[in-house]
């Protein structure tokens, strides 16, 4: 993984993250937030998995069904946002629409994906710091703009 | 929906803007554009909704098929921009990937999606305005930068 | 096509792009690049093609196999990016989601689409320029940061 902040405005900040082959992006991507010391953001990407996990979110069953994609996958986007999570650390939220060889897709909220060969992410941090607080009544965790 | 103003330099103004389970999208993205006086913006949203309808739109028939996704699905993204209508009022122009529980997607024009159980929305406006306007030849409304 | 520049501040400039029907947008947001200089850009986009060519990345072969979609289509998403490529010119990196009349989608790297009826292009210009450098091991040309 590498990062260059691009542009610094006004407390706002916009950094491009690339990722190497065999990185896995959405811990790569955290550990990019918790270093900067992101608080706040949105983003998107673009690139290639070769796997990834994705998840579907079972209201019935408060947890996200998981769907293995198990094959080299464009990532035709990724978009996501952080917030603070109820620990204090920066909480990442992503969900990705996966291109497979026939030009299908599969997409899902991001658990896991190998890059290969690159995930190109342009982060766009805002000053100031959002929460994301964990809802036991619906099994997530959502942003609280309140908190 | 609650609302958060997270950045503002030079005239942009950046909000997240996050939807509570119920609300319907479309038009409460709609009214916060109205509420905060929107002339031109972009957005990028991440979520999922319980319901939702799209729309391909036909060129032949010049108006859009209604294609109705009656089940829990991922809002796996979703891209619009705001510019200013014919009736003087903003008006949202948004597409939606929405991700099934077995990972396969659906997508269109976004009609209409009830929120569950959030949709997390980041919205940047651009001083000024732009201008929407409907093209009976075509059958749509199109931002036209010459208004 | 045409352009509007939208909002300015600390050196990054907003754009929106509207491309007219009958376009080739990958050709098109290329040359907009050019003549504009871009050097380090985002952008993310919305609207439709008549007909598109996608590409899903073969690791083995090296090269890009081509989806076409020969059918009219909304774009559901498009999101990119701008470097300066080998040859000293803006190269542009786009993924797209492309929605078929039944609501299933298609999607990969984008090689060529053709506008119909619109395209709204949302481009954010960063300053300073980034490097893309085709990695003959690989048979792609990647973001370089430290280049």
């Amino acid at each position: 993984m590498k990062s260059q902040l691009v542009a610094e405005s006004a407390g706002q900040r916009t950094f491009v993250v690339v990722l190497d082959p065999g990185e896995e992006a959405f811990a790569q991507l955290t550990a990019f937030a918790v270093d900067h010391g992101v608080g706040s953001a949105s983003l998107t990407a673009l690139g290639a998995f070769e796997t990834a996990t994705v998840g579907w979110f079972d209201p019935g069953e408060k947890t996200y069904r998981k769907i293995p994609v198990r094959e080299q996958c464009e990532v035709l986007s990724a978009i996501g946002d952080v917030a603070i999570g109820d620990d204090g650390r920066p909480s990442l939220h992503v969900h990705a629409v996966l291109g497979l060889s026939d030009g299908t897709t599969r997409g899902g909220h991001l658990l896991d994906g190998i890059v290969r060969p690159t995930l190109e992410v342009t982060l766009v941090e805002t000053p100031g710091h959002l929460r994301r607080r964990h809802r036991p009544e619906l099994g997530v965790a959502l942003i609280d703009l309140e908190a």
